[in-house]
């Protein structure tokens, strides 16, 4: 039985960080040396997404600048790096180069074009065209394709199989989502299994603007079953010697370009088969590394935030805290005239445990000047909104301040269940420069809390901040379900509209109260407007608010 | 000769109102009654563009009924009315329907799709695969085409013409920026002259969101002379009694569908000529029209923003009064320590000059207030950005106070010149529902008040508003000009790069500073994180912030 020993390169690029790719693709070229073939991620040297950089024409090209810089340090290895090429017309295509002994020996160009969801890849590609070629790599026909390629029933994987492939190979930038490990698992198994040859798959790690991109790489015999599969949401390399069946092949009716000959080696390599990660272990670790690579990628290093003593800004805190450090993390307290006792005992408590900086700042004085300012014209007694917006707004006017002063970036601390229906404040609450969770529910919220707090032996996060009842207390004995159901029936509600597309007429159908319905989902459509001005987060489901869900501001369509 | 008579329907539609866009063309379709072939906007019933909307089932699904509603209502003139079709595999189409006599008798679906700038139409329609046909009213044998299909050579107009089309017909959604006109003009002309045809283009008027529809409605001749042009911007209803030469005609071989035979007239219509619009008054009526259907669409009626005696202020409220009319306008004088006197009185000028509401709350006291929370921990000094950045903010939450208290949307003032090199204050002047003149660079600023004034006997913008330094007067003696070249020579550099996709070795090979390139387009790209928070606003050139140009926030390129 053939062998072939291939390098999976599971790392973090960075968008338009040329230099910084190429040169973190050279550091691991030792640890590569050995394979016969090596896989970087999709669009290795220039990062991914990379949304209109691609227009720039200097991108572009500095993009084949690297990606020869990296092919002229290839030895006997071949590597598979990805990089935005162009054709005769200007064309730009989201493309591989294989490169050997210093030179690149072929370019293969992504041929489907994601251009749903979060993607926009007909916005800034043109689909590959070229005729399609096999790789004769160790001795073994190697079929190469990008990311979606994979996933298109009469795409370019049929081609390669019936064109002779023995080795199916897939590089990936492909985002996580709470359901899409298992989605992956299952299409490389049946491709896997229905072409009868080995596939391996090679994701990107890391975090870029909304997307956390998981990893997860993995190797199917021809069986289908798993013989490697590396780690979730960290860099990783990982060596596997994939065995290609001396089965009956199909005649190689593709052009065949002959990279290398088979390395004859005596140990068989027993690559790591890591266990999957629970719903909340890969949720909370996706939050991490989106937080992580957010602050980090944009040239920080620490962060503050409110803390009110409610359930969202505990947890954003310790995912902080994980993310970057306690040291990193910078809490503020900001108790107004509204302020319960244990909401400031929490939120102390909170930092305290987990060594955060905490400072605490009573609004009182700057609510005040603001009464006085505004009572000449809007009278003694503010509306309620009004009011309550207010008190946000000068939390958020305080944090900012902190943040120009000292260059930390702001979190805010808003879920999904509270974006969706617009109960947050503008320039208030909102502010800030990463939304960490935004696109978690609030039921969500609490999991993620307590299985963080079963991770260790003291829980980081103090119990009564789970057990009391939520409030944003900005007005007397305020509670979060005296203006919207409790999160348990809310909570399923948006997502049924939200990421289950369901219609007005649909949810009603499904069992939800009419009237709550329309309540429902007239404010998640009036929201817009909102959310539009918010800060980035990390999109974790299969719907975020983002560039996943465009929907127009000025809406009169009734859900 | 043979001759139809065509009524242009230069409509304002409403996006998501199925029910009051069927309304509108219900309400209409007496004055088109004398047609023979009455055109109405691309997606007519839903408006244009929808976004995600299109991916909701119900949405399209009402949307065909909306189509059917008009149908029921059609008489002798055919009615060619937009909407989302769908095919046999879930399709979605951008799609018209020919209405005659109380059915739909046929259906044509978009065929070439835009998904680029603002455009994302292959994200929500399948292009249109169906064979062509050609639609044979009055006797004469129309091909009729949607937006995008006529730009496209070997496109549908081609094989409309090669198959036997005698008139060829657009109905469009084309959005306005500052060259669009003229170029549609010319594809209109060549497409006439160059198949012999005469060629019907019809727009919307109205604003969506971003983009303003400026009408302009035109017939050509087959000699590309225009024989009809309906007015810019306005809805307008033109009826055209087009001639069809009698010239050797291609023998159909496209279907033919039988709509409607000749109608005999004695009289000839003479259409109206509108004469083109000069640069400034197109402008500046596309921000009218954004600010009045931004506002009025949404369900307000009245708009606040703050008056800082500068020229930014100045032309947003000069254009909220044109849109909304003056008493819809409430501004907030709001002076700091910092503020000269002559800001105040130019300010309070014109708001008298105009008749607009004017507020004065001096920030002083919760300017104070702030100094002595952030005390403790930030100093008795506040560095300067952290001062100034507090300022805006307090003037920002004065603002939303206001909004929430009245329900008056609030307009930002911010130019495209400031927004370009981020010299904004997010939630401060930035904090707003719509942003006036985002795409606008501050040289236009000047431009445009200065042709407002010459509208009227008597300048609403006071001439001292209009010749004293720009300056933010966020501390003692500030000037826009010390932290930034003068705006003749930042302008052109900033065009050149954003809207001119110039890369930095361009703009220096353009003649640009070497040092001065590299610290604006350093500028523009770092302050991509707080263009993702700012409000809307209409998009006026090539390529303005928003949709049309999709950075990444984290991104290490360097131009």
């Amino acid at each position: 039985m053939a062998s072939i020993r291939v390098a999976l390169a599971q790392l973090n690029m960075v968008v338009g960080d040329l230099a910084g790719n190429v040169e973190r693709v050279l550091d691991v070229l030792p640890q590569v040396a050995d394979a016969d073939l090596a896989l970087f991620p999709e669009m290795t040297v220039t990062g991914y997404p990379l949304e209109d950089l691609v227009l720039k024409s200097s991108f572009v090209a500095d993009s084949k600048k690297a990606v020869e810089e990296i092919a002229a340090a290839s030895g006997s290895c071949a590597l598979v790096v990805g990089f935005a090429d162009t054709g005769p017309q200007g064309q730009v295509y989201n493309a591989v180069a294989v490169c050997h002994e210093g030179k690149i020996v072929g370019v293969y160009h992504k041929r489907e074009l994601p251009n749903y969801a979060v993607f926009d890849e007909a916005r800034h590609f043109s689909p590959g065209t070229k005729p399609l070629q096999l790789f004769e790599i160790a001795g073994v026909r190697v079929g190469l394709a990008i990311c979606e390629d994979l996933w298109i029933p009469d795409g370019p994987i049929e081609d390669f199989v019936a064109g002779g492939a023995e080795l199916l190979v897939t590089v990936n930038g492909s985002p996580y989502d709470d359901v899409k490990f298992s989605a992956r698992q299952a299409v490389v198994a049946a491709t896997a299994s229905s072409s009868g040859r080995p596939v391996v798959y090679l994701n990107l790690v890391g975090a870029q603007d909304e997307l956390v991109f998981d990893g997860g790489s993995m190797v199917a015999d021809p069986k289908g079953n798993f013989v490697a599969r590396a780690s979730r949401f960290f860099e990783e390399i990982v060596l596997v010697d994939v065995e290609v069946p001396d089965q009956p092949i199909v005649e190689a009716d593709l052009e065949v370009v002959p990279v290398s000959s088979p390395v004859l080696r005596d140990e068989r390599l027993t690559p790591p088969i890591v266990t999957p990660l629970s719903p909340e272990a890969e949720l909370y670790t996706a939050l991490v590394i989106a937080t992580r690579d957010y602050v980090q990628k944009s040239g920080f290093s620490d962060v503050c935030l409110g803390l009110s003593g409610g359930v969202d800004s505990a947890l954003v805190a310790t995912i902080a805290a994980d993310a970057l450090g306690a040291d990193h993390v910078h809490t503020l307290l900001m108790p107004s005239r509204y302020s319960s006792d244990h909401s400031m005992t929490d939120a102390q408590q909170l930092a305290d445990r987990q060594g955060l900086g905490s400072q605490v700042v009573a609004i009182e004085q700057a609510h005040q000047a603001f009464h006085h300012l505004l009572a000449p014209t809007l009278g003694d007694d503010l509306p309620g909104f009004t009011d309550e917006n207010l008190q946000a707004r000068i939390r958020g006017v305080l944090l900012m301040a902190f943040s120009n002063a000292s260059g930390w970036l702001v979190l805010t601390t808003g879920n999904k269940s509270e974006s969706a229906v617009g109960f947050s404040t503008l320039y208030g609450d909102t502010a800030g420069a990463y939304a960490v969770i935004r696109d978690v529910y609030k039921t969500r919220v609490y999991d993620l809390c307590r299985w963080r707090n079963e991770q260790e032996g003291t829980p980081v996060i103090p119990e009564n901040i789970l057990s009391k009842a939520p409030s944003a207390e900005l007005r007397p004995d305020q509670r979060d379900d005296q203006r919207l159901p409790p999160y348990e029936i809310l909570d399923p509600l948006l997502e049924a509209y939200i990421e289950g597309d369901r219609t007005r007429s649909d949810l009603v159908a499904d069992g939800f109260e009419k009237e709550l319905v329309d309540r429902v989902v007239r404010l998640v459509d009036l929201a817009e407007y909102k959310r539009r001005q918010t800060p980035l987060g990390p999109r974790v489901t299969t719907k975020g608010f983002g560039r996943d869900r465009r929907l127009p501001v000025v809406n009169r369509y009734l859900g």
